[in-house]
C-alpha cells in the first residue's frame, strides 16, 4: 500500500480560487514540458503487471501541459477545479470536478487550468507497454484563451 | 467527455461520518455481491482502444464487496473516508483518503467501508481483454471485524 500523507484545506482556507488535494502535491513539472506551475504526483508505477500508470497533476490557474501524444491514450479524472482540454482539430473544451475526458492514441492533446481557478486532475496512461509519452510544443496564449479554435 | 452532474456536500454538511462526492452516487451494487449499500459509478467503459475500465464505488459505512478476483488485477484509489481492503492470507489492511492499493491478477481480494466512516474509491480495471470480475462469497463478520485474521 502506498500510504500518502495528505494535504489538508480547511473549509474556511477554501477559497473560490483554491481547489482541494486528494494527494500530496509532488514535484514541479520541467518548463521544457509546461507553462507555469504544474505539480506531479505518482500514484502507480509502471511495471509489467498491470502495464498502467496513475498520478496527479495539480494545475495552478494559467498553468498547461505542452501538447504532447501518448501511444495508448490517455483518461483524465478530474476530481476538483476548472481547466481546459483540447484534442489537435477540435475546439478547446472546459472539464470540471467529476468529469472524465480521454485523448486516444497517438492524438496530439493538451490540458491545464483555468485562468481563475487550479485544477486536480488524475491521470491514467494504459498499456505502458507501448510507451508513454511524446512532448511538442508549448500552447500558444491563442490556442490557450480562444475556446473555437481548433 | 463524459459531462457528470455534481454531488455537492456544504462544509456544514459535512460531519465526521460524511464523505464528499466527486461523481454522481450511481446504481445500487446488488446483494448478490455486497453486504450493506455499496453505489457504484462507471467513469470509462469497456472498449478496445483502452482496455481500461474506470469507476467509482461509494461505500456506506459497514458496507463491503463479496470476496472476488480480476483476471488482470484492480488498482484502487482512495478519494474520501475510511475502509477496508484485505488480499486472501494477508492481514485486513485500513485504507483512507490519498491511499492507492492494488490487487494482482486471479488473487482474492474484498473491499469496503469502516463501521463509523464510509469510503469513496475510484477502481481501475486493466487489461480487460482478460476478463473483469469473478465474485465469490460474502465477507463473514470475523473477516470483517479481525484485522489480524488471514
Amino acid at each position: 500500500m502506498a500510504s500518502l500523507a495528505l494535504l489538508t484545506t480547511s473549509c474556511t482556507e477554501n477559497s473560490k480560487n483554491e481547489v482541494k488535494a486528494i494527494f500530496p502535491k509532488g514535484e514541479k513539472g520541467p518548463a521544457d514540458n509546461f507553462t507555469g506551475s504544474a505539480w506531479n504526483i505518482g500514484l502507480v508505477a509502471n511495471d509489467t503487471t498491470y502495464n498502467t500508470i496513475v498520478g496527479n497533476v495539480y494545475f495552478e490557474p494559467g498553468a498547461t501541459s505542452n501538447w504532447h501524444t501518448h501511444p495508448a491514450g490517455q483518461i483524465l479524472v478530474i476530481t476538483d477545479g476548472v481547466g481546459y482540454h483540447q484534442i489537435k482539430g477540435q475546439p478547446r473544451q472546459t472539464i470540471r470536478k467529476g468529469d472524465v475526458v480521454k485523448c486516444p492514441p497517438n492524438v496530439m492533446h493538451w490540458h491545464g487550468a483555468s485562468a481563475d481557478t487550479g485544477m486536480q486532475q488524475m491521470y491514467v496512461l494504459p498499456k505502458t507497454e507501448k510507451g508513454l509519452v511524446t512532448w511538442l510544443q508549448p500552447v500558444t496564449d491563442e490556442e490557450y484563451n480562444n475556446a473555437t479554435n481548433k
